[in-house]
């Protein structure tokens, strides 16, 4: 394993403190260390908090900020955060309006988020994001996992709650948009988690993991790597074929790097992936290709379709100021 | 080789489709092909135009935008762009107060750049950025290589044209951040171009290329793997050093992934960074983390450090909207 590091004990926290020290104008890291927050509040919004093992930013910790979330909560690498992170998190950024969890499905992450909303005071609603149409259930989940749809989910409610909405309707508003969302991954090589030092899974050198998951989870099955646009085709059409009834809305494209694929790569999966859905009726109204949502230095790629209706289009367009994600101010 | 891609000859063509796609509100792809230009020009500014060998992605045409480059020429993977590119994007963008061209100190570059100011209608002056300090002269290179201190020169440079300044003080503003810049960058595997198939050098499992440049070419030496803070510490050194009687200005300090390396890896060694630098009183007055300035899939980093005054800190500030790098707007 070649990384940049001191100790695998103090790679979370030198990672968190230059995280903070690079966005201070933006986020303050808890001096306990336990989340992330935003540093000005805005009185009466609703609070919104996520969390989850690290080794996926930006996701969360670089989606604090005005327009998206109050605070994150970051578990060691692909460890699900304990329940004192996200009460003490409440503690800090509820302002009185009530607190919504964001949490990807995963185990270890519900059950946490869950003690750690009984734990706090003051009312607290939860989301839970589970858009990966690979997999029926998976090594840490019941259900689909919770991928990188979760994104999607954090700016539409960030905008939301800036504009006044209250707890109850913002749970409803993600879980719709949520359901909007459908994602399918494809790695290339494994991540190398750095307490394990070597790769998680082994992968031959002409292969692909087919629907992995952003821990390097299995997927649908073990294949030999095609052409792009025949990846690209099988991906778009499970999505399809998931959405039913549901297809023909406009819709957000968001053609995500798992953290070892370069743009070039993921502008020509985006390319690929565009075309297929146009040529199903799909209209793409809005495109977001990067590595938001990554498995550390996993080589790959997901590819995620989010219906939109004008409301949803509108809160995704609103303005948003975080250190991953920014527009509009 | 295991990459996104359904020909190594079109995966350039269809790349950039995409990223013209996805962007369409702020870019379009020439025709041609031959450049990505900014849709809505600003008659009476001074068009900026850069490029060169593609695989650098968001450099450079992630930079086309409002307040940066008004064109971006991509060559193929690491292969200069050729002099009719450059010819054809002045007559493009260039509204009657000449072009500045931004080139990257390579042999290849220099040469095409410069026969395409001279087929060039019009005024053209030139800016060639040479701010790596690891190695005197390099593979293609006579004298320093341009590198991610490349962005710094567009991004003020951009602010700058918008703001009305003439063609010579462009270029005089261009040479003088250059000359403030100073970048140094490891590398922990190779990159692997398309076209090859296989990576460009050989590393062993506990070494890295200790002054590598964004090619994969040579860099100081091949040295084993260290911790973080004294890779950090030699390479920060190295930039005090050279910076001489120059050190003591508020600076960007500027950590930029090479395309294999995850996010927390990158905050880690800003976090390391950072200390050493004001440690040797240097102030810390703005920060840019992330794969900006990437070598393909390559692991590894580089580190900048750009001194500033009250001029260039404000059009380092000042609104940007372009692809890769984008705020206050």
């Amino acid at each position: 394993m070649k990384k940049f590091l001191n100790s695998v004990d103090t790679i979370l926290s030198e990672s968190l403190a230059g995280f903070a020290s690079a966005h201070s104008d933006l986020v303050t890291l808890d001096p306990s260390g336990k989340f992330i927050r935003r540093n000005e509040l805005k009185p009466g919004k609703v609070a919104l908090i996520s969390g989850g093992g690290s080794g996926h930013e930006p996701l969360h910790g670089g989606f604090v900020g005005f327009g998206m979330l109050d605070a994150a909560c970051p578990g060691q690498v692909f460890t699900s955060p304990t329940p004192d992170q996200m009460m003490e998190a409440v503690a800090a950024v509820d302002s009185g309006a009530g607190a919504l969890f964001i949490v990807k499905n995963y185990e270890g992450d519900v059950m946490n988020f869950d003690m750690g909303a009984e734990m706090a005071e003051g009312d607290v609603l939860q989301v839970i994001t589970n858009d990966d149409i690979a997999v029926k259930d998976s090594t840490y989940t019941t259900g689909r996992r919770g991928v990188a749809g979760t994104l999607v989910v954090e700016k539409v409610l960030g905008a939301a709650a800036e504009q006044g909405l209250d707890l109850a309707a913002l749970k409803a508003l993600g879980d719709e948009v949520n359901g909007n969302a459908r994602s399918f991954g494809v790695a290339l090589t494994s991540c190398t988690v750095p307490a394990a030092g070597k790769p998680t899974f082994d992968i031959g050198e002409q292969d692909m993991e087919f629907g992995v998951g952003i821990h390097g989870e299995p997927g649908r099955r073990r294949d030999k790597m095609r052409p792009a646009d025949d990846i690209a085709e099988e991906i778009c059409g499970a999505i399809i074929e998931d959405m039913g009834a549901a297809s023909g809305k406009p819709s957000l494209l968001f053609v995500n790097g798992f953290g070892g694929t370069p743009s070039m790569e993921l502008y020509l999966m985006y390319n690929s992936a565009r075309r297929i859905f146009e040529q199903h009726g799909i209209t793409i109204a809005r495109s977001l290709v990067g590595s938001y949502v990554t498995s550390l230095d996993m080589a790959g790629c997901s590819i995620t379709l989010v219906g939109l209706d004008d409301k949803t289009l509108s809160y995704w367009d609103a303005p948003v100021h975080t250190p991953g994600l920014r527009w509009g101010m």
